[in-house]
């Protein structure tokens, strides 16, 4: 692949037009959205209207005039037309892990008598720690157990309460097959828990046609919704009305300007919503879903494996004598929007390419994970990120102590 | 008392320089910051601020660079100052509810085969409500009792595993005796969970004085911290080891960025973190606490009672023959920064207090709800509130339709 070359990808590209919509910081190569995507540039002036004139003139009238009230099912509605649920099965608010948990308690209900929660080794570290955190709260009825990736389906039974996957592994990149894994659950009667952090806005999913019961995600990722973004819950609507939600908070009341003192579950999906929620970081998250609604999700996922494998094929061609170990799928088919490698160095090695204004992810113990955001990264991003990493190995320049101090986040 | 009368007040008013810290629209007389507080001037560049440079700039690097990974720390340190804490015993994060949960399932373990989760009719329901939902999670371990307030003390026994109370009620403002409850729970064994969420910011509080287990609070109301604002939690230091978070988050964990499939909860106030904080709401918070802060408690709640003082002499002065019943306390000393009053027809007349710019709270069923925020409201402003109150009753301008009209959120 020659320079040409790679303009040509770009010159063809019909998501390129999606670059100037967001704010990039000139000469950085950001290949960590699936961290913390860029800033969309209408975030600004949104979120200064917000503060402003909603809060600082419209102030507590801001709940009706302005739709607060409305934002988590509004935004949840968006969301679901990214992951191929009804508008009526997602609504935002609260962490992913939190939402995690919403989950974890909605689906024990569905297998009363049943007592395993199962994840699997490796998945994101939230979702297997908020199974035990759960579990720890009846020691006597719950269990958390992780069990190796390939031993997952062998592991369904009529023992497990519910299954909770990472559809896109944060560290590998790996894909799981959403629909057989599913389907091989509820052949035990086990409802399936999916984490989309890794996936929403990078690739199509496809809940319902999936049959998915439960899932969440992350608004601060592929959503570009901004740091610690409100997450969302997908519950299918079969689910809904069976369970009682364990955070049980007045916004999920069915009447909460009643100020009743017992508890009664709105309807549907509103159960699942909580507290009050931020609407700042509301704000900021619905621009960032309307600009990616705007996209077409095939495009999205035609550009984003096309990134990945020219990623790879450059570091292979012009990094392969620096002891770098594909730690994902080879086959784009099986891998999220971002590739990663092993390299005894890594630490060190991202560190000098923070420097160079190549900024991907350092994972424990040695992975260097670069992630594509197909509506702002260009392929030309890949080959200029892979000749700066070439010449970091080729001179050495990673092997210096400033490199190799941790800092608290990496 | 007469306009100069009132006058001297605001005049004498040591806090008086606080109001042209807020923006407050023109000619709105805003009686509800115990709902929403006011905008602080600060406020708004700083966010500009977080989304422009912070995340458009810095991206993934604020974590470190702008220290975001410490807000919650840091913001609930200050928070600790206004309410009689060490800044090592509170954290800032998740909503009021969420955190209501937190220290529910904190506190169970301090008082294991203890089956009743205690509070009292009439709390804000979510207090009550997170009861339930964690009570369904083990029904056979735990029960959700309410009881009238006036049995709390005489319902404290050894069946008791936590009794949760809020400080200052939200409708009535009534103030509960913290140091008397607390110490009569723990003549039983029995830790307390308060919520602040009325009180903190508006009156001296003394957790740690008053020998407080577990605490909550509010970011949205008294310390301006914006639309759903993140809430904090206090743990005293002597019970943050004992307990494993139910929310066992990956930013409570001692090392979360180790990534590890077991869960080891941080030392100290750390592991009452859960998911990743938002950020846009934490900066919006941390203005108006460093802006309270400023400010000397004793002040804020000497004339936050002269506030009240005044609005009830004053109503009843001039609006005696209308049918108002006082649904507070008249001792100030048993008041927080509201005063409230029972009318049949309540919601009509805030709705026509609110057509003539002055704001405050219906309550279901029957109560007006007027809150004092010393730090932007003025002597002149409780004035005139009573002015166009008498006004809209010698004329029956709230008898219309219009007015009658209930909206979503009231």
């Amino acid at each position: 692949m020659t320079k040409p070359d790679i303009d040509a990808l770009d010159a063809a590209d019909p998501l390129a037009g999606f670059r100037e919509r967001f704010d990039i910081p000139t000469g950085l190569i950001y290949l960590d959205g699936n961290s913390l995507g860029c800033l969309p540039r209408a975030t600004k002036a949104r979120v200064a209207d917000v503060v402003a004139r909603e809060w600082g003139e419209d102030l507590i009238r801001s709940w009706n005039k302005n739709y607060w009230i409305n934002a988590p099912r509004r935004i949840g509605a968006k969301i679901a037309g990214l992951i191929g649920a009804h508008p009526d099965e997602v609504v935002v608010g609260d962490t992913t892990s939190i939402n995690v948990f919403k989950c974890l308690s909605a689906a024990i209900q569905l297998n009363s008598g049943r007592s395993v929660l199962l994840s699997e080794i490796g998945n994101f570290p939230t979702d297997a720690y908020m199974m035990e955190g759960l579990a720890a709260i009846a020691p006597d009825r719950f269990e958390s157990r992780l069990v190796p990736t390939e031993e997952i389906v062998a592991t369904l039974d009529d023992s497990i309460a519910v299954l909770l996957l990472t559809h896109t592994n944060y560290r590998s990149g790996r894909l799981h097959d959403m629909a057989a894994i599913t389907e091989a659950a509820h052949a035990k009667g086990i409802p399936v828990i999916w984490d989309l952090s890794h996936s929403c806005g990078a690739m199509p999913v496809s809940l319902n046609a999936c049959n998915a019961d439960f899932a969440i995600g992350c608004g601060y990722k592929y959503l570009n919704g901004g740091p610690g973004a409100p997450a969302f819950i997908f519950v299918a609507r079969r689910h809904q009305e069976k369970v009682f939600p364990a955070l049980s908070g007045w916004l999920g009341h069915k009447s909460p300007f009643d100020f009743t003192d017992d508890y009664q579950p709105a309807t549907g999906i509103d159960r699942f919503q909580c507290g009050t929620p931020g609407i700042l970081g509301c704000a900021a998250l619905e621009v960032g879903v309307d600009l990616i609604s705007e996209a077409d999700m095939t495009d999205i996922r035609r550009k984003s494996t096309a990134l990945g494998d020219l990623f790879i094929t450059l570091v292979e061609q012009k990094c392969g004598e620096y002891g770098f170990r594909l730690a994902c799928p080879r086959d784009a088919a099986d891998r999220g929007s971002q590739v990663s490698f092993h390299h005894p160095e890594g630490y060190a090695i991202m560190q000098a390419l923070i420097e160079r204004n190549v900024i991907g992810d350092f994972r424990a113990p040695d992975i260097l994970r670069f992630g594509f955001a197909p509506l702002y990264n260009r392929f030309d991003d890949v080959r200029r990120a892979v000749e700066i990493l070439a010449d970091i190995m080729a001179t050495k320049s990673w092997n210096q102590d400033r490199f190799k101090q941790r800092a608290a986040v990496t």
